[in-house]
C-alpha cells in the first residue's frame, strides 16, 4: 500500500539522486521536468558533486533539504537501500526507484527487494519501483518520469508495470489524439502496486478513463474496490493482462517472476468488476475513448452511418464475431428514413449514404435525428474520417452536420475513422470545433471498443455491488462424510436432490425399491470407495424385487476386502435431459469461485464452461448459462423440450449458498450431474474437498 | 473477359470525355495525370468545345484523334452508350465509365448495363465500369483515376470493386511505408472484371503482392487459374471478401447486387487456391508486405525477439488464438542462446532481450544467427520501431545488427513496429540502409499476416496443381435407386458400406439373419419411404430368428396401404466409434464440394465441419479432418482407441470418387453416417439427391 502517492505524483520539490551526465535516466528525468515546465524546487545529488545539465548538485542524498515530495534514485542497485534511507532521513518522502536488479533477477534480488520494501514501510515514504521508470504528471505538469514522450494533456491515465508497455500506450494514445492526464510505471511494486496507481486513478478529478497493463494483480481488495468507484463514477478502466495462453504466462514469470493466475477466473472477475479487457494497444485507447466519451448505452443495438459501402460491409463482418449488433433498424423510423435515402440508397444498417452525402452534408443530420427515434438503437456511430488539413469545405460541414444529429440522443460519441492512421493536432481542432470528441482510428479497434462497450455498459447500468472474495465463517459442527450424506445436507439446504435410501440389507433395499418405485438404481455406499462402477458397484435400471436382491448381493460380493461399507444406496432411475456440472472452487487469490457446464464433449474438448464468483443469484446464474456454446440445448435444439432456466438456476444457487455454508475448510465441491428435466433440476452425485 | 486491359492499364494516349470545370470526377482525373506525370497525348471532349482546366476540347467524341488507348468517361448515365459507340468509331479502344446509374439502381439500370456490355464486346473495347473510379498505374505513370491519393510507386497492387475500399487500402499502404504498382477500382463490372484485373497483375512483372477487395467473383475461372499462377510464382493474393456475416450478405445485395455466395464454400476454395483472406485493410496490408517480403517458410515455427518484454507477452497472447507457432527453442541451440542472454535474460520465445541490446547493439546479431541453426523456426522476427528521425545511432546499429543476424536464413523479413503507425519517408530510407525491407506496424495486424503466412506457405510449398470446379462427364447407364441399391453401388465403387441383403419374405431375412450372425438390424426397403423410423420401419438388436421373423412381420405390417415396397434389408449391428458425415454437392460457382463432419450437435450446435473442394486425396482429407473442433475424438479423446484416419480417408476418397461418376445429374450424396471404428470406415446409410 502506497503511504501517500497523491503527495508524490503531484509532487512539488523534487529531487534526482545519482545525477550524472552519463547516467541516461538522469538525463532523461531532467529534460523531462523542463518539458513539463515543472516550476518547483529541484535538487542534484552527484557523488562527486559535479555539475549536471549545468546544475549545481549535492554530494550525498543527506544533504538534501526536505522536505521533498519525490525523488528520483538512479544509483547501482547495491546503493539503493543505504541511499533511501539517508534521503528520508532528509526529509524526502517519495521514491522512484529507476535502479534494477532486484526481484527480476532472482532470489538474491528479491531479498534485496524485501528490504527495500521494509525500509519504506519503516520510515512512512512512498515507494515506486525498484525497476520502475517513474511517472508522468500531465495536469499538475510534474514528471520524474525515464521514458520521454511526446504527449498532450488529457484525461486519460495510464498504469501499467512494464515501461515499454506504458511507453506504447501513451504513444498510440497520441497518435490518436486522445490526450494524457497521468502516466505511471511501477515497475516491480515493491511499495506502490498498480492497485495503488488505480485507487489514485479513480478519485483522480482529472482522470476520467483509465488503461492498466499488468501481469499479475498484488492487492486484490484495494483493487477491486477501486474498480467498484470507478463503475459509479462511470469510468471505464480498460486492461491488457498478460497471460492468456500457456506461453505467456511462461513468459511473465521470466520476466518479472508475476504468477498470472487462471486467466479464466481473472476474466470473471473483470466481468464482475466492470473492467474492459483488451488485446492490443489499439483496441486499449479505441475502447478507453468511447466509453469516456459516450457512457453507458442503455440498449445494445449500434446504428452506423458510412458514405462507403465497402467499408459497412467490413465492419459487419467484424461485428458478428466480436458480438456487436447491428439490428435492423424499426418499423416505426423505416418509412422517414426510407423518404431520406430514396433515391440513391437502402436503408439497412450499417447504412451507406453514398456519394450523396458529399452533395447533401444536411443528410447526416436528418438520418442521425430519425434513427435517435428508434428505441433498439443504443449508440449511433459515423465513419467518418479525421480531417488532415487538405480536405474542402464539406468535410467540416459534414462532421458540423454529425454533431447537430447527436441532438437526440444521450451522447456525443467519436467519429470512426476508417483506418489506423495518425489524428493531427489540425484533426483534433476540426473534431473540437464542430463538437466532435475525437476519433477511434480503424474499424477493427472499432468493433473492439463496441464489443466491450456493450458488457461494460450491461454492468455499469446493473448497479448492484461488486461481490468478491466469498469466503463464509461459518463453521459447520461436522462435514457430511460419504457422498449420500453429502447429498442429504445438500437437501436440508434446498438444493434439490434425488432421492435415495441407504439400505444395509437386500430386503431393506426391496422395501425401499417397493416404496420408490421401479425401475431403480444401487449404489454402493461407501466413502472409502473413489470409482464404484469400476468395481461393479452400480447397478442400474433394476425392474423388480428379485432383480434388487440380486443386485444388492452382487454390489456387495464386488466389495474387496478389508472396506468399510455404509450399505447400498437404492435410487430411482432418472430420464433427464442434460448433465450439467456445477462446481465450486476457492481460487487462492479471488476467493470462491462458481464453474458451470456441461459434461462430456462441452467441458473436456470444447473447454465450455462459465465461472462467477461468489455469491451469485439467480438471474446472474441464468445470464451465465446463456454464455455456454451448449445454450442452445437449453432451448430445446434437437427435438427436445426447452429447460426452465430459473429452476436451474435456482438449483444452483442453492449449490452455491451450501458451499458458503460449509466454512473456510472447502475447497472444492462438485455437483456431477445436475442432472437438468424440462421444469426442474437435480443433483444426481455429490463430491466434497 | 476484358479484350485487352494491359493495353488500356499502360495507355499512351488518353481522353476525358465529358470533361467540364463544374465535373469533380473529370477535374480529379486531370489533376491525376499531371501529378502521375504522364507524358502522352491527352484529349479532352465538352459538348460546348470550352476550355477545361487551361486545355482545348473537343466538342464531340466523334471528334477524337484515335488511336487512343484509354477514355475516360463522365457523361450523364443516358449518354454514356452513344458516346462509348461514338468514340470507339472514333479510334478508342479502352473506357473507364464512371458514370452510376446502372445495375446498382435496379432492373433498368441493369437493361442498360447489359447493353454497354454487349457494345463493348460487338466493339472489341476494354471496359472498366460503370460506376468505377478508373485506374492509376504507378509503374508507367498513367492514371485515369478520380481518385486522387498520395502513394509512393512500388510492388503492390490494387484490384477493388469499390472506389472507397480501394482508396482506403492504397491509404494504409501509404501510411505503412508499402509502394503501390496498380490500382483498378472495377465498379459493377460489366467488361472487366476483378478476376480480370487479377490476372493482369499476377503477370505484371512489376507486381509483387495483390490485394483484393471484392463481393463476388464474375469470372471464377479465370480467377483461379490466375490464382494457380500467383502460387508458382510466390506472389500473394490477400483478399477482403464482404459477406462473411448474414448482415453482410444483406448489405453486398443492396449495395452493388451482389451475391456473395456461400461464405465457407469461400473459404474453402480460397485455401485450395492459396488466397489470404483477412479482415480488415492494416491486416492486408501487413500480410501482403510479410508473404511478398519474405516467401513462404518451409517450418511453421516463427522466432521473435523484442526489447520490450510485455509486448512479447502481448504477441504471444495474440499468437495462441491465431493459430501462430511460437516454439521453445530446440536443445541444440539453447546452450548458445543462454550463454548469449546470461546475466539479463532467459531464452524464451519471444526472446526478451532487454534493455541489455540497448547498450550491446550486437546482441540481435548474434542471437539471429544462433537461431537460424535452429530448424523448428521457418521465420525469424524482430519487434523494433521504425526510426522517425528523432533517433540516436544506436537505432540504426540495431537495424544494422538485425539485417546482418538474417545472413543465416532464406530470407530478410520486415521488422515488426510494436504500434500501427504511420512509416515515414525516413523510417523508409532508414530501414533501406540498413537492408530492412519494410515494416509491418501493429502486433495485432503482424499475427494476422503471420497466421496467413503459415497457411500460404504448406499451400505454396505443396506444388499439386488446383483443384476446382469438379464435374465429372460420366453418364451412368441408371442411377441406383433406393438406399441399399445406392450402398451396392457405391460398394462396387470401392466404398466400404455395411453389409445388407434385400430379404422378400420372413424366412429369408431369417436365413440371411444366420448368415450375417446375430444380433441384426431390419430396415424397410421402399424408395419412396423416407422416414423409416418414425413409421415403425426399423428394428434393431434383434438377437435371433424369432425375433428377425417377428420384426419382418412388424415391419410389414407397418407399411401405410399403397406404398411400394422392395422387401427389408437385414444387417449387422455395429458398435462403432464416431459417426461422421460425408456430404458432396454442387456449389453453383465452384463445383462440387465436399463436406465432412460429426453429426449431432457437433455440426447442428457448433457448425463444425470442413469443407473440400473435389476431387480429394487422401492427405488432403486427413488434413481437413484435423480441422474440426471434434478432431480430438479421432485421437481417442474419452477413452476410446484413436482411429485410424488413413483408413477414414480412404473410404471418403472413394465417396468423392464415386459421386464423381454419378456424373452432372448430381446435386447431392450424403452417407449419413460413415461408421468410423478404430481401424476402419463405412457407410451406413446413402442418399442421393
Amino acid at each position: 500500500m502506497a503511504a501517500d502517492l497523491a503527495r508524490m505524483l503531484r509532487a512539488r520539490r523534487v529531487a534526482v539522486i545519482g545525477a550524472s551526465e552519463r547516467n541516461p535516466f538522469a538525463a532523461s528525468v531532467i529534460r523531462n521536468l523542463d518539458h513539463f515546465g515543472f516550476r518547483g524546487d529541484v535538487q542534484l545529488v552527484n557523488p562527486r558533486g559535479e555539475p549536471v545539465a549545468g546544475r549545481a548538485t549535492l554530494r550525498r542524498a543527506g544533504a538534501l533539504e526536505g522536505p521533498i515530495d519525490a525523488a528520483f534514485v538512479c544509483v547501482p542497485s547495491d546503493q539503493v537501500i543505504p541511499t533511501v534511507e539517508e534521503a528520508a532521513d532528509a526529509g524526502v518522502t517519495g521514491f522512484v526507484v529507476v535502479s534494477s536488479g532486484f526481484a527480476e533477477t532472482g532470489a538474491d534480488g528479491a531479498r534485496a527487494q524485501e528490504q527495500l520494501r521494509a525500509l519504506a514501510g519503516r520510515t512512512g515514504v512512498t515507494l515506486l519501483g525498484p525497476n520502475a521508470l517513474g511517472f508522468a504528471n500531465y495536469v499538475d505538469g510534474v514528471a520524474l518520469c525515464a521514458l520521454e514522450r511526446e504527449n498532450r494533456r488529457g484525461s486519460f491515465g495510464i498504469a501499467s508495470v512494464s515501461g515499454s508497455v506504458g511507453g506504447y500506450l501513451a504513444k498510440v494514445a497520441h497518435l490518436r489524439g486522445v490526450g494524457l492526464s497521468h502516466m505511471v510505471l511501477a515497475g516491480n511494486e515493491a511499495g506502490t502496486t498498480i492497485s495503488d496507481v488505480v485507487d489514485f486513478l479513480v478519485d483522480d478529478p482529472d482522470t476520467r478513463s483509465i488503461g492498466v497493463f499488468l501481469e499479475s494483480i498484488y492487492d486484490p481488495h484495494l483493487f477491486a474496490s477501486a474498480a467498484e468507484r470507478a463503475m459509479r463514477a462511470h469510468k471505464p478502466i480498460v486492461m491488457l493482462k498478460a497471460g492468456a495462453s500457456e506461453n505467456t504466462a511462461r513468459l511473465a514469470m521470466a520476466h518479472t517472476g508475476a504468477l498470472v493466475g487462471d486467466d479464466r477466473v481473472f476474466d470473471a472477475v473483470a466481468r464482475e468488476l466492470g473492467i474492459c479487457r483488451v488485446t492490443s494497444y489499439e483496441d486499449m485507447i479505441a475502447t478507453a475513448m468511447l466509453l469516456e466519451k459516450t457512457g453507458p448505452r442503455a440498449s445494445a443495438g449500434v446504428a452506423m452511418l458510412t458514405i462507403s459501402g465497402g467499408s459497412g460491409e467490413i465492419a459487419s463482418d467484424l461485428a458478428e464475431p466480436a458480438g456487436v449488433s447491428f439490428p435492423p433498424f424499426s418499423d416505426a423510423i423505416r418509412p422517414e428514413l426510407d423518404a431520406i435515402v430514396s433515391g440513391f440508397g437502402q436503408t439497412h444498417n450499417p447504412l451507406d449514404v453514398t456519394g450523396a452525402a458529399l452533395r447533401d452534408t444536411g443528410l447526416w443530420e436528418r438520418l442521425l435525428k430519425t434513427i435517435a427515434k428508434d428505441e433498439a438503437i443504443g449508440l449511433p456511430l459515423c465513419i467518418w474520417d479525421v480531417p488532415t488539413g487538405a480536405e474542402a469545405a464539406w468535410m467540416a460541414e459534414t462532421l458540423a452536420s454529425i454533431a447537430r444529429g447527436y441532438a437526440g440522443y444521450a451522447c456525443v460519441p467519436p467519429v470512426i475513422s476508417t483506418v489506423s492512421e495518425t489524428v493531427s493536432d489540425y484533426g483534433i481542432q476540426a473534431l473540437a470545433e464542430a463538437g466532435i470528441p475525437g476519433a477511434i482510428c480503424g474499424l477493427h479497434p472499432a468493433m473492439a471498443a463496441l464489443a466491450a462497450h456493450a458488457r461494460w455498459s450491461e454492468r455499469v447500468l446493473d448497479m448492484r455491488p461488486v461481490q468478491l472474495f466469498a469466503a463464509s465463517d461459518a463453521m459447520p459442527a461436522s462435514l457430511p462424510r460419504g457422498e449420500r450424506a453429502l447429498l442429504d445436507w445438500l437437501a436440508v439446504r434446498g438444493v434439490p436432490v434425488t432421492p435415495g435410501v441407504i439400505a444395509g440389507n437386500a430386503d431393506a433395499a426391496m422395501f425401499a425399491a417397493d416404496a420408490i418405485g421401479y425401475p431403480v438404481a444401487l449404489k454402493l455406499a461407501a466413502a472409502d470407495v473413489a470409482h464404484k462402477s469400476e468395481i461393479g458397484g452400480v447397478r442400474l435400471g433394476l425392474g423388480d424385487g428379485a432383480a434388487v436382491r440380486a443386485g444388492f448381493d452382487a454390489i456387495l460380493n464386488a466389495v474387496p476386502n478389508g472396506v468399510a461399507v455404509d450399505g447400498v444406496v437404492v435410487s430411482p432411475m432418472r430420464d433427464h435431459q442434460i448433465e450439467l456440472i456445477v462446481s465450486i472452487s476457492r481460487d487462492p487469490v479471488w476467493g470462491l469461485m462458481l464453474a458451470l457446464g456441461l459434461g462430456g464433449i462441452w467441458v473436456e474438448l470444447l473447454g465450455d464452461s462459465v465461472l462467477l464468483p461468489l455469491p451469485v443469484d439467480g438471474a446472474r446464474v441464468v445470464a451465465a448459462l446463456h454464455r455456454l456454446k451448449a445454450a442452445p440445448l437449453f432451448a430445446g435444439a434437437r427435438g427436445r423440450p426447452p429447460v426452465d432456466l430459473d429452476a436451474v438456476a435456482t438449483a444452483v444457487v442453492a449449490i452455491a449458498n451450501a458451499a458458503l455454508a460449509l466454512g473456510p475448510g472447502l475447497t472444492a465441491l462438485e455437483i456431477n450431474p445436475l442432472a437438468i428435466f424440462a421444469d426442474r433440476a437435480e443433483a444426481m452425485d455429490a463430491l466434497l474437498v
